[in-house]
């Protein structure tokens, strides 16, 4: 299949942890990063920036996750659109209370993260954080098979503007060794240089991990393989 | 069909209610938020935004109209459009005056609900028509079966941009219990917070009659099914 | 075929007239609306908004117009794109002048009409074409079999954003009598209404003379059908 | 195949040069255009733009540069990006180290052609580098086989986009003469219009060496076919 849409026909094949765990685990994941990204930038702007910046730091943000997680939950990340979906037939009444849990439990950790306050720790978290979104965008939207599609690119690319219309801010929303190499060699100017290298490297191994164990494919994933 | 494309094809096959009703529903029914979006988004604003916030609204608006409407009706929601597909074998000519009457019935409607007054009600019913939007992006354009789409992931997030850059003066635009919860949470603050909750909710419900009676597919449609 | 690229494939199938003739008069067409944009989101704004406005104006336009008429002429519109085209073996040598005397040719028209003096008869005029491209986004990108694509609806969502930071100065850059005439009952406010009838519907009818006689494909050309 | 992501699949297949030395150049051509267009957007605007201009510049450059490149590396640009893929399966470890030190090289490279001096050989310059970034949207997007892809017309929209975001305050950004000749002849200005032919005509040539010689795919490039 060369165009896959986020739909329920994938969720009812494979093992009981792809039809119940994954989809809650993803609804959470996909909930804390879009609100993590939501409140991020409406918190780090002194000066009113209008409705521009934060209706696409929303917007981009949700398109993203929906493109990159959504053929695993349906990708929701809304009790209102949890139960629409219920309603016409895109989600077992069975699930809507663990979907609703998931999003309150995400919402709430996404909201947590983005009060760390604003030092050299916050910068390194900001960019693990911000950088754990661009490596799922890669890894999710073009390696693992399940939810590869064709909008990838540009998910990848809107990954990097919300991360830094969020955290351009806080940490300079790096994200990338080579972005910060560059101009420290051609500036020679090497201060806090290595929380680029430090935040982006923790992040790899964080989603290494992240689609290791828990939200990669049957042919990804190394445990819980079921039948 | 993987890949959908608005086009007339669909239109003709199904039963009288698909080929004659359904497509004059959906005009008025994207012409009336595309222009409640547009109305809005020019009305909100004290202080002069630029021209580039109501384009992005306008833009944005209308493409994902036509990527979670368009394979019922053609996706028009404008008269000059309707002429213009007549002329070149896109529209019957018997079908120019039903489009032509719902798309400004259409317009009305969104720039009436567009004048709203502005308080609490105000609010209630915006965040119920804003997320009105979100939720039928979601529903037509990943369950509905005739109006899914490649596009998907961002009809949705745009939805979420266009929502906030027409309702973020009015109502906040927040369309998502979780969004609201988590921050509420963390500040504890719960002033107005039963409104995320109740405006997206009943969105939900008037979302999943709209869908079930009247713009659903065969399949999904549970009236009217004809042959 | 489902999704189509703007490639060379089709240009050499069909008649002489699809083969050489056509693909100048896009050059030529698609160069004088995109050059008659970016014109025009440059002159028209007093303040300055920075280079958000024309960078969006320009990519834009010069997106929707390849999406909506690359894969009758491969969609350069710019010389130094058509010599690289021919350098990597993507247009014949023998086209490369014609296709730059067409883009020459466009841009000069282009150029000329974003001159045009501002009054009500200016404003009749850019209803016009501004109308012309959101109706031929539409009509080529949904309609016309040969430049169908999966990307339409947002090519269609883009010309109402590129022609609102373009004519949203100069005429308000309706080109939609549904838009205007909504607010117009809510407001009790006819003054100069006329202009958001004629002008887009004048549009509609040159879209419409544009596809059946000179640019639509062998099935929707009305004349020069070959063999 | 229609839609074409950027995946494995492809690298193992081919020449040598294909499996390991396409790759990395790709990865320093990519990572030193990326770098090139984010290091100016930032450095060439003296009035505090907000987060909105860097954050739209370095996203939609990555997207395109992944649109365009990623079908030969994987598009990673990124040496976080780069062990992301390789510790879920999608970079063999042995290539890790290869394409780090591509990215840094490139990095390198961007940020050391973004402090070209300002004066008509840094605007011929800029030409040059800018409409490089066009022409081979165009060329691997819509010519180069491997390479083509469904989202080429907004890959090539959204270069000028981030052209005029980066270039826009040290040449125009032009990089089109159609679009430098209207309106000279318009408002019979002809100052440094020959800039407006040289820059990209070179770029031309140099996108056609580029192509012909070293990343098109087999059926394009002329040197180094292999088995």
């Amino acid at each position: 299949v060369q165009v896959k849409e986020p739909s329920e026909g994938g969720r009812w094949r494979g093992c009981w942890y792809e039809r119940f765990v994954q989809p809650c685990l993803v609804e959470l994941l996909g909930s804390a990063l879009f609100i993590f990204i939501g409140c991020l930038s409406v918190i780090e702007n002194g000066t009113d920036p209008g409705l521009l910046q934060p209706a696409l730091a929303h917007g981009l943000a949700l398109g993203l996750v929906i493109a990159t997680l959504g053929s695993i939950s349906g990708g929701h990340f809304n009790p209102a659109v949890s139960l629409a979906a219920m309603l016409v037939g895109g989600l077992h009444l069975m699930m809507l209370l663990p979907y609703w849990t998931s999003q309150l439990r995400g919402g709430l950790i996404g909201a947590a993260l983005a009060k760390e306050p604003r030092q050299v720790m916050g910068a390194v978290v900001a960019e693990i954080i911000l950088t754990t979104l661009l490596a799922l965008a890669v890894c999710m939207g073009t390696i693992n098979e399940k939810t590869q599609g064709p909008l990838a690119p540009f998910s990848i690319g809107f990954s990097v503007t919300v991360d830094i219309l969020a955290g351009g801010a806080v940490s300079g929303a790096c994200m990338n060794a080579a972005c910060a190499f560059g101009p420290a060699v051609v500036a020679n100017h090497w201060d806090f240089h290595w929380i680029y290298w430090l935040g982006p490297l923790l992040a790899s191994l964080l989603v290494g991990v992240l689609i290791r164990f828990f939200i990669g494919d049957g042919k990804t994933r190394l445990i819980l393989k079921g039948r």
